[in-house]
């Protein structure tokens, strides 16, 4: 079976999807939608695509998933639209910035039996993947407690952060999801810490840049994320994770494998320092995932249910540094 | 100058002591004494000094200078009855469980106007030293984030816990001085979590043995901590320190510098599993820092503060694991 | 323009570049020639192109630019057929493993003034142009001495490897090849030792598989090249460039970039062990930059003349094994 | 049994004998003999032992084993004069710069049944130690290819270099040793090339400073030595030894174990540049080891055949050099 896709926005990552679609063996790339007309048609004419509206896809006969990659306002009300169509949804996250309207959305989709994979691409790492087969294979024992440092290069526009939830709900989730597919427990309670250490206008915006969060199961298995908008040397991804065998770690991606010897010592080269470049691999993973899922009428190796609790752990984290209290996951989820 | 020792405590860690004082230019070895009468020849024979009572040393004018190696219940006695001899006292950390204790005790000092360096001898390692160096040379910018990585290989047995003080007071103590010592500015808040993963007899004899801490500072500056009484591969000592301009960190140190390629990858061996291989180096770079200090009348790198704040952090963090909440440092030490 | 493109030959390394090929901006592909029909029609289905013969490509019109992928006997005849008929040529090493036959060739080629690319994808690997631009801007200063490991996961079938012209014009000439690039000066001197160390059956073909070489320069450069047909842990491609101001290299590419910790101490993952997988994107930027020769009418990156100069040092290390002497190069090549 | 030393020569290695002698359980230092009476004072000053001419010390009852630290020159004469008064000797490389001279010696000590370690410090390095007790225990099968790479921070007067030999017998015999010790086999053919890259000086005292040399024995094993008197980024030591069951290698020193992050990428320190601060366990290991040996009455872990092939070894890449071809080692040993 071919899966037939369309894609719901011609943005950054809407593109990233397209060459992924069109690469992915399985899936083929039916049609654009965009309202920017001049975005929709450099994809269409580089893939092979129609131009459609979101309506007329919604009608199509010939479309059997769509990639929302529209802005995170419309992605609730879109996936309601195409979950009573009987599509095939994929969904950057977060899936609404509103716990309550995420859950109410998930309702709907769980009404309609849709099939929802919210993007966490993060777990299609190849290196990433590889700490978690490890984990499964056993390699560390049992899993006690795991150390995700993740810090951007550089800050988004203040503009943009204004509009992104928070840095808990926009980067920190990320790290949420790790911790959460690689404690293989769910989190009992949150504690963080948060400083505006970059810049002061991300402060005058309201939010933080810099930020530690430490969450714990109910068993015990134990996690903490540091978090800085700041580094200097590149987009730095690391993973750690202590069991009781042992120790898996995943290594940052430098922008070149080299190394060059001097009077000033060894050097090797910045990482990689875009999301898109660092991920590449993942990215192309995630759709992969998604095709073979629609194909075989499989569960999303991600699902609408992450995206919540993800940002449920974001939600707990606010609240534990406005009340400078350990929050328990339940109070957010009710 | 040349600095006349005596030694009080002929066991493990006075061993230690004893090896480094007949070893650093400029010091010599005088007297050791211990109630075990054969620890006490042991080193008097093999360094070729005295044996004398604690009463006798405090009356010797042949000695300068003390090591105070005995058990932790006869610290801030014994530093209160060499101060008021004018001896020069190094003692091992901590000056004692108490913090009331340890501040009536400094009072002493300070009333006697006595010498006294407490031992945390992880700030006289070389590679920690370079992390330091680097900072104070402002390869990293301003300090904002720090990562401390520190794990056992093994617990200690149950009945030295039981009178440990607790992980917080005998083990991440080290991490605290360490995070005081790298950030530059007291810490305000402190909030921990903790469990028990490794052994449940930890927890029957009231301790955990799995830690994450979280410290802040006034200006926002931020550290965090992960403690493991387990770590199957060697003893885990790792810290990594993020600035305004860049990171440095410091790695851990391996059995060898080897590597063996086959079928199964690349190996490397295990890290150095006991403190008094890892921190040889330290050791003796301790006593040459407290013997400099002494002969030259200058104040010690460590001191009787160094010890209480870090004891004070280790009272926060077990209020906080109590509390479930952030706790002012200011709470502690009133 | 778009350089329209036909292939010879629909192997291995046909359909990796038919893939290129079409991944490639500029290019696209027209035809494919193999006497195998069946593997033509997996290319022409895959790829949405022509089968065609090879007769049939020299006289197309709507073909710009042939890649040779045929076997290495057929390399001579077929760069003679489309030099005449005014064709750009990609042709993978060897263009033929005798010299003087290549000699013949090439001059045909300048005769016709065609363009012929000889494809040493190494050059075009990322971490080894790092290395490249390291030394080309400057920042290892003059170079004075390479080393240059490279070890196969294991032999070929002995069946091929009795037709591979030996170990040294097979395996070794990548590296000679790479020994040019980067010395940056030709060789003058050939020393080479060779042994069977890995497999009886290899020596009793007639050829080794454990060789070891060194080149000298007219000013004093060197290199030395080590080759094994076994290496346990996977492919091993590694540079080393020593030059006056420091050194540069390029490191080892593994399956995934995780560490694993236990009480046999830290492994990692073997490395990539195919050449297809290892040199993946070698492969790509090689077809990209010769897209790019054609399209602006530039020099190819590497030429027959490239070709020859490998080739001729491979016999100089045969020549300098069987008598066991420094063979000058101009005996080689006249 | 306590051994009783006395040291011949109160230089620079002499000292850190001395050093190592007074700090080794079972040995003790009885006497110090050097013409330059300053020097021999110091260090009797510093050990607290006798001053002595080399007569009265050959003329010692008190006195079980002599280390030869005068300049090469001496060498020979000296341990013929100690061996027939019976006393054990540590003489450091090499014996003579006269492959005869050496033989005539090494017959001398044979009659006598006299007791003779050649200093070849890096075998007693516990990095090398622990790659060749990986080679013992069989971790990479059979030995077959290895890559011994030494490079200098900066080459010697050229006062020196004049009379040391020349770079094969005063640098690259440390290399031939290890590749002696590693192999398992003697060497059957010897092939080198040399060049003057890093000062003209050097060729003008009839020397090179950049040299490859290629060993191979009779079943085959085969070793590469790569040396250049320059190394900007500090004292390059390393060893990789290729088996049929996978490879083991000794990595570099580094000044300290940190890395330095920021927009340049990651930096670490640059090697140990002194080899009395990259060889000091070395240096303490092997008289140690020569302390143990004249104890039990066991062989000496080097022997004056150890010393006879490593020149033998030089010889002959001299004579490579000379004469561009293989030279067989049974040439130079007649």
């Amino acid at each position: 079976m071919t899966v037939r896709f369309a894609i719901l926005g011609a943005g950054r990552i809407g593109q990233v999807h397209a060459k992924a679609v069109t690469a992915t063996p399985g899936a083929t790339l039916v049609a654009i939608a965009d309202p920017m007309t001049e975005a929709a048609q450099s994809v269409a004419q580089k893939y092979g695509c129609d131009i459609r509206t979101i309506d007329e896809i919604a009608a199509s006969s010939d479309v059997d998933a769509v990639l929302i990659c529209t802005p995170t306002n419309t992605h609730a009300d879109l996936i309601e639209q195409f979950a009573k169509v009987g599509k095939a949804m994929f969904c950057e996250k977060p899936v609404d910035l509103s716990l309550k309207r995420v859950q109410d959305c998930l309702a709907t989709v769980a009404a309609e039996d849709a099939t929802l994979m919210v993007g966490f691409n993060r777990r299609f790492d190849p290196d990433f993947m590889a700490v978690k087969a490890a984990i499964d294979a056993g390699r560390v024992g049992d899993v006690e407690m795991i150390t995700i440092t993740s810090r951007d290069p550089g800050a988004p526009p203040v503009e943009y952060i204004k509009v992104s939830g928070g840095i808990f709900r926009d980067m920190t989730i990320h790290d949420f999801d790790m911790a959460r597919w690689l404690l293989g427990e769910e989190v009992e309670t949150v504690m963080a810490q948060a400083s505006v250490l970059t810049d002061p206008k991300i402060g005058e915006a309201g939010d933080f840049d810099s930020v530690n969060v430490m969450l714990r199961t109910a068993s015990g298995k134990q996690a903490i994320i540091t978090n800085s908008r700041r580094a200097t040397y590149g987009y730095d991804q690391r993973i750690e994770v202590l069991g009781s065998g042992g120790m898996v770690s995943a290594k940052n991606m430098a922008e070149a494998n080299i190394e060059l010897a001097n009077g000033d010592g060894f050097g090797t080269p910045p990482l990689l320092n875009f999301f898109m470049t660092r991920y590449v691999a993942a990215y192309e993973n995630e759709i992969a995932a998604f095709v073979a899922s629609v194909a075989d009428g499989a569960p999303t190796p991600t699902t609408g249910q992450d995206g919540l609790m993800a940002l449920a752990l974001a939600d707990a984290a606010v609240l534990s540094v406005k009340e400078g209290r350990a929050v328990k996951l339940s109070e957010i989820t009710g």
